[in-house]
């Protein structure tokens, strides 16, 4: 039988999010029902709620980095118990035939995916995220959170987590790595962590120095300000892995001239203009210029146990329900360290 | 001794090319005295020579696909004897220190490299390329041209086809492989050649139709049309690899498109203004926009092995010394199937 669960939503594209009632699915064959504890507050939700990607569907609940616990099981259900700490991110469901679904790369699905809020599900029916008391979702696209991981600083791993994860193992940072991660932002902040728990040597480049003594305690080797020109010259050719979180347009000659050959420039976040680069600065050294899109669902259990053998996970400000438009600004204001994550008893 | 040798060069920029005499430094330690038996023209001499690429180094004797017979050797020299067919490429000498030199990637040295052509050597003295009828090149830096393969034909792979040879191995062109090669001229035929021979399934990507039946009878799977909208729909997503040797600039999301996720889009020519790309068509897939240039050494000598053994080489048009000038305004027309070769004889 659907359920009307609380939420938070944005009613319409640009408006301030209310809280409101929205329905959940019986629980099927395989599915699990959460009680969402905390979610974690992305700057892709903020985007899709003032419509930065075209056209969203509304009343919209955000919300794709989710920690909670399993309090009813479909009686196909296998891969999870009652009481069980869980997680969900950014997608609920794939094709499950594509090349890349059969390979276990879900998050490349080129049929029919499903995001975990602003998307329809198979029968057609809005999909609404986290910012809720309770969601329902197929036991296969739910994660395991270890016991280690507090459920509050788990959440944002969801998404923030295995976004860079994801890039940083496929481009195999780790001992005698050289790697930078550009932003030091929710994103990034779990970029450090992850690279220097692979091994690698870390290095953070922010616009200004506000963020050095975070970036050293959060585990980076060293930091430089990019507003200081002075630093594209010391660093050139220093880098074989270089992550950008950063959504603004940068100037990929300078960052590409920082890769050394043979490295990559791999993009999580990304401009809305399309960006220009200089083909030289790609042919001279081999260099590639690449992107990534979270991480499969195989990847992100990986990571969830990785972070829990390494005692890792996000740096989080807890909020209210209520607080979660004034955040939104925050964030947009780069005033928060390091993701704003909402407590789902307050909603 | 320094000897004074025929050549063909270009007494400044944009001037048309005349005959004259240009110095060869004696025969060293480890060097080699080649009789040039052919030169192909590359399209870069064309842009070298026209300055297209800053300050040229004038008088210039382009040219860096040479094929030739060693008719003398320094008394160090292990590697070559008198009487060994060889050729000579787009470089005659590397830092030999940095970490690419010590990788065996010379082409991406970072330290003091040496063009073959409109650079200074290690002594100072300007490089004169292979449009002349003798050369002298340090044996490590000369390569062995295999009985198998015509000398005149085999002068265009010193560069044309190890720039192909080079990215299509690097991103494992081979069986179950799907490749596009874009743009049909000296790169490109080249590049069909190849990957037909690698094993992999080739398709032409072309402005008109015009060359489709050349680019069947060299290897190409399939054939189409870039001007045809329909084009980029129907091969959605369907390439691991697509190399670009056009030096137009392309809509690159457009390409991207045609690249399967975890594929990559190779440039191994370069327009000379940045390009504009969509970041969004690089991390929806984890797709990678990469460069390549030319290849090393050890692979160059690979190249010239693995198109022995497979009977390759390139299609040329063979002209006297009178022609060049002519043909360098063919080559710009496109009106060339595939490379014009110089008989150095007639220089």
């Amino acid at each position: 039988m659907t359920t009307n669960v609380s939420a938070i939503a944005a009613p319409a594209a640009n408006t301030p999010l209310v809280r409101t009632t929205v329905p959940r699915r019986p629980v099927g064959e395989h599915d699990v029902l959460i009680e969402i504890k905390y979610a974690g507050i992305c700057h892709s939700d903020i985007h899709q709620v003032r419509n930065g990607w075209g056209e969203g569907i509304f009343p919209m609940v955000p919300g794709h980095e989710i920690a909670g616990i399993v309090t009813e099981v479909g009686p196909g259900v296998t891969r999870h118990r009652v009481g069980d700490r869980v997680g969900v991110g950014c997608f609920v469901d794939s094709c499950r035939e594509c090349e890349q679904c059969r390979q276990g790369l879900e998050q490349y699905c080129t049929g029919k995916g499903t995001s975990t809020y602003n998307d329809l599900d198979k029968n057609g029916e809005p999909t609404y995220g986290g910012y809720s008391t309770h969601i329902v979702v197929d036991e296969n696209y739910t994660l395991r959170i270890p016991e280690g991981i507090p459920l509050d600083a788990a959440a944002p791993l969801l998404c923030a987590g295995v976004t860079l994860y994801s890039p940083l193992t496929h481009w195999q940072a780790g001992p005698g790595k050289k790697v930078a991660i550009v932003g030091l932002g929710g994103l990034g902040h779990m970029g450090v962590k992850i690279a220097h728990a692979l091994g690698a040597e870390v290095t953070v480049l922010s616009q200004s120095l506000k963020k050095q003594e975070d970036a050293l305690k959060l585990g980076a080797d060293h930091y430089y300000a990019t507003s200081d020109p002075e630093t594209f010259a010391a660093l050139r050719g220093s880098f074989d892995l270089v992550i950008s979180t950063v959504s603004a347009p940068l100037d990929f000659d300078a960052y590409l001239s920082l890769v050394k050959p043979d490295g990559t420039m791999v993009n999580v976040g990304a401009p809305e203009e399309p960006v220009k680069v200089a083909l030289f600065s790609l042919i001279i050294g081999r260099k590639t210029l690449a992107g990534s899109m979270i991480g499969s669902i195989a990847e992100t259990q990986e990571m969830l146990d990785f972070c829990a053998a390494h005692s890792l996970a996000a740096e989080i400000e807890l909020i209210t329900a209520d607080q979660v438009n004034e955040a939104y600004e925050r964030v947009l204001a780069s005033d928060v360290r390091y993701r704003f994550v909402i407590d789902a008893s307050t909603i």
